[in-house]
């Protein structure tokens, strides 16, 4: 069993890197049309003056203005000394001025003007725009797309831009390149994907090797090459202590391991290393350990070569739930945002660094710094946006009970310019964060002892605010198996089950009250899942034999359904909220017949009720 | 003489835009290394559940949970049923749980615990990060670079993304192609190339067609050919209303001309035609009109259609100067924008439309509002910032003498991550700034009776203000001229003079009368440029047989160079700024070797008392 070398702070890391390495940027020349978006390695200077000589700055006519010094509206002057230019024509020289023509009575070849002209009016003079031998602008500038317009003008075609070539190295036996379905014990190669699009994104040039086996001599060969080709070496996976993690015993043979373990969460299994004076990273498997290492680590380090790498926007927010740590690690948690009711809430995602879709779904992260101890529900916190501001400023909170409808709901709002983020957090998680005013809407479907969904829950946890419930559908829960049972044949099944709190969850121990059934009777009770597709899933691959869904989950999955209740799955919104622009486009795309043919489509559901209002007190 | 046929305010415009149009996105298919940045055109799906089989989530043994529920410290478990797992291997069947590597005892293949397992602990279950059949991300999504990973493990590898083709029509006989020297007459094309890259960068795909004579018959072939292969189409220039100007009779005899002049300074002469129901619009010739309808029109049109426009971010800042203005347009003007002791300020620059560098100069813009009559000096308003705000953060404003070595100040902060941005308002200008708080740094060369420089002039401004002087060279100025003349030759010779409150022109003023020299000795006089090069460039164009200038900038240009005197080019900064890093990196380049090799190689500096500080009050 290897063990870490020494686990080493984030702060410590990146002055480690600035100490070690004096990162001389690569520079390449490329051509005006690709410079959007380059950093300049050199100062960049005109080839000529812009304009080189006198121009025309109107339609009109160029003028000795000395001649047209006496005219006046009660004293018209035809002029001599005349020629007819259009904007951007020479002035011919002897001339110093240009009327407008809209100024100039021509007849029979004869201009006559009725206002004097000013020396050098309407002449644009030579060097306006850009002086010979002046510069343009200075290296290590970001080249912005209007810029390459100037560039153009001055005569610069071609450039020397500063890149940063990196050589992205994945290692593993297992590996198998996207496109192909992965058989057992295989995986889809995706951190070098990554990795070169984020760091091409900001100038860097990334080249993605071969697929290498696990076996050292491999890696070291391969990452030989890679440190001659490239300024950087990025090694992807067997960067921890296990077994076939390779990376580190390879970095040692060709150089030198500086750094083994970093103190963050997610990316602790990292390596810097050495070789030829180059750094050599050990990118760690886990997808969202190799995305905090790029970002925190790689991008903030290749700006020692000069590339222009954005930094994240703070926004302050008020954390939705709590986040304990320990002391000793940077913590780094994906999150969603959004300004509801002109505050801005955060609410943390799961941790496993394997769910990739915490990526996809969420637009800003925390960083929770080594020495803190985590955050309480309600603390004032700063995320990290990952998305335009803009783009934070019109997400539309959706936390709640989970329904696959709510996906499709997202695509129909996308239109609108609004971001619609789902939280499954089970029905009565919803209410707890409506009654919070931490989201836009909440959807729910909760059974009353009275046989009514909804109200009575919300009249109970928010008895004094004002809510409107606007009804997704009818929406058929039943039993999910392979083979058909019905909710009475549970008993003595291995079954999947959904978290506490969650409306299904309360459907089921209501039924299971309602017949007699002890919980007991049904093992993997305890065994919780958060969606209904979850279930579906768990059924299929045969880790339970039954579970509690939406029919269109069992569809999806071509899994037999048996019914048991039809539910009422309604959004909760607060009154306050009706008339934002989110929540109106919200409800419009509910009442939308596009929304309907969806519901139809995927089955299972009643849109008898869809889009139609109840008001809660 | 043509007229416009209506002028129409700018949201007028983008109304009729979005009314007349329905914009119809194009898609594409493209491969998933390509998708960075891209906007989906319909929502994606993962082609399989990841991962698909329970999977180990640490190195360890994948164990049966229940048979190790009486393991405790003081009662260890040899266990049974085991399987060795490293991360990311299959759980196999039956088992249910992982234990860690670090947590299990090994002797002779068995394996001993001391703590209990509980059900699924470390195991990652099937579809934990992705059912089969969820959606990943709808449609109208940009996609992040780092969501690229995401869709490489979901297995999407080819997606459709919504582009807009544009066709770019430059028209012009004066047209030249970029990298070739004009000739007298000829204009390099460089509105398309801007075009392009400006709407390449937010997911257009732009065609530049070659270019086109002025003759109606071929701009309408050029524009018939490409509304057929695209979705817009922007015919360049053409689009005032002169004797060469085609573009509308064009546009309405293959179609309709919707809008011809729009209400914004620059931009006016733009058109917003149709043609088989397909926008077509005519973009103005001078530059920066060209940049003003790219950026307020056709890239907010481009919403229409799906892709991703970011706005521009929005500072409230203090505006240094009046800029007045008509009613009745909306009025763009380029600024510069930078943060002095806390305080954003911000300062309009020239408003010249062919002045290309003032796109690159400035960082950031001010709209003032059609009903506007503009601003006072001192007034707080709205610039739109068009670089990133940490960049922006960084600008080190220096206002007030010119001088060409700024420039290289500038290249040799950069890589400090610090943007120098000088305007060139002359010695007393730069003073005013400096007594308002309105730069860092303001440079200054201004003798007083007394035959010191720049001292009285600050005790006399700012006098109660401590001020430190930075002095950047002893600097010669003298007479630039073709001839060689020196100062007592000036007089009969067209002159070229420097702006008033500029050190240059008061040295002139004081040389002149100290020479008994009358100033309407020199015709000319009157005419002002604001830089040392524009003196120097008039002299080599013709302009004026003779100017003040510094000897770096006559070198530049190869003429002939007759020194007049020695000043003292010092910086003026307020004392409470002096710990500013921007200011510290500023004086420590004016110290660097490297800067008093640039001075040496320009020519004309003194640099004994380079990088000297001396104490106002």
């Amino acid at each position: 069993m290897k063990r870490y070398l020494n686990v080493m702070p984030l702060d410590d890391v990146l002055v480690l890197l600035s100490r070690e390495f004096p990162c001389p940027p690569s520079t390449e020349t490329i051509p005006l049309e690709e410079a959007s978006g380059r950093v300049t390695a050199s100062p960049l200077f005109g080839n000529y003056s812009v304009p080189e000589i006198h121009l025309a700055a109107m339609d009109g006519i160029a003028v000795v203005s000395e001649e047209t010094k006496d005219a006046a509206e009660q004293h018209p002057v035809t002029l001599r000394t005349v020629a007819r230019v259009n904007t951007g024509n020479v002035v011919p020289p002897g001339y110093d001025a240009v009327i407008m023509i809209e100024d100039v009575w021509e007849a029979d070849g004869n201009y006559t003007i009725r206002k004097s002209a000013a020396p050098w009016q309407h002449v644009r003079p030579a060097g306006e725009d850009l002086a010979e031998s002046e510069m343009v602008m200075p290296s290590r500038h970001r080249i912005r797309p209007h810029e390459t317009g100037a560039l153009a003008t001055y005569g610069i075609t071609g450039l020397d831009v500063i890149t940063v070539r990196v050589g992205l190295v994945p290692t593993g036996s297992e590996l198998i390149p996207a496109g192909t379905r992965p058989a057992p014990g295989q995986v889809v190669e995706s951190n070098t994907v990554m990795a070169k699009a984020m760091l091409d994104a900001v100038g860097a040039r990334c080249t993605r090797y071969p697929f290498v086996e696990d076996t050292p001599e491999k890696i070291r060969d391969a990452v030989e090459k890679a440190v001659k080709e490239n300024d950087i070496v990025i090694v992807s996976a067997g960067s921890s202590a296990g077994t076939k993690d390779f990376s580190a015993d390879v970095i040692a043979e060709l150089g030198e391991v500086l750094v083994h373990g970093i103190a963050t969460k997610p990316g602790k299994p990292a390596i810097i290393g050495k070789v030829d004076k180059k750094p050599v990273v050990g990118l760690p498997g886990y997808p969202l350990s190799a995305l905090t290492v790029i970002r925190e680590i790689i991008l903030p380090f290749l700006r020692n070569y000069g590339l222009a790498v954005p930094d994240h926007e703070v926004i302050r927010a008020t954390i939705t739930s709590a986040l304990p740590k320990e002391i000793g690690s940077d913590e780094f948690v994906l999150c969603t945002l959004g300004k509801v009711g002109g505050r801005w809430t955060v609410s943390p995602q799961s941790k496993g660094a394997g769910v990739q879709m915490s990526a996809v779904r969420a637009n800003a992260y925390i960083r929770v710094p080594r020495e803190s101890e985590g955050y309480n529900a309600g603390d004032e916190i700063d995320a990290r946006l990952m998305v335009p501001i803009q783009e934070a400023e019109t997400a539309l909170l959706v936390t709640g009970s989970h329904d696959p409808v709510l996906d499709y709901l997202a695509d129909l709002l996308r239109p609108e310019g609004i971001s619609l983020i789902s939280t499954h957090v089970g029905s009565m998680g919803g209410i707890i964060a409506l009654k919070k005013d931490e989201c836009h809407a909440a959807p729910t479907h909760l059974l009353s002892p009275d046989g009514t969904y909804n109200t009575g829950y919300l009249q109970k946890y928010l008895p004094g605010t004002a809510v409107d419930l606007i009804c997704v559908a009818g929406r058929q829960q039943g039993v999910v198996s392979k083979s058909g049972l019905s909710f009475a044949g549970l008993p003595g099944h291995a079954f999947i089950n959904r978290q506490k709190g969650s409306g299904t969850r309360m459907l089921l121990d209501y039924g299971l009250k309602q017949a007699g059934i002890d919980p007991s009777a049904l093992p993997g009770y305890e065994r919780e899942v958060t969606t209904h597709i979850a279930v579906a899933l768990a059924v299929k691959s045969g880790e339970a034999e039954a579970g509690l869904c939406v029919y269109s989950a069992a569809k999806a999955l071509n899994l037999p359904f048996v019914p048991v209740a039809q539910e009422r799955y309604e959004l909760a919104i607060r009154r306050e909220h009706a008339e934002d622009p989110r929540v109106r486009a919200l409800i419009k795309a509910i009442r939308s017949n596009e929304f309907r043919s969806i519901l139809s489509e995927l089955g299972g559901y009643d849109t008898s009720e869809t889009g139609s209002l109840r008001k809660v007190r």
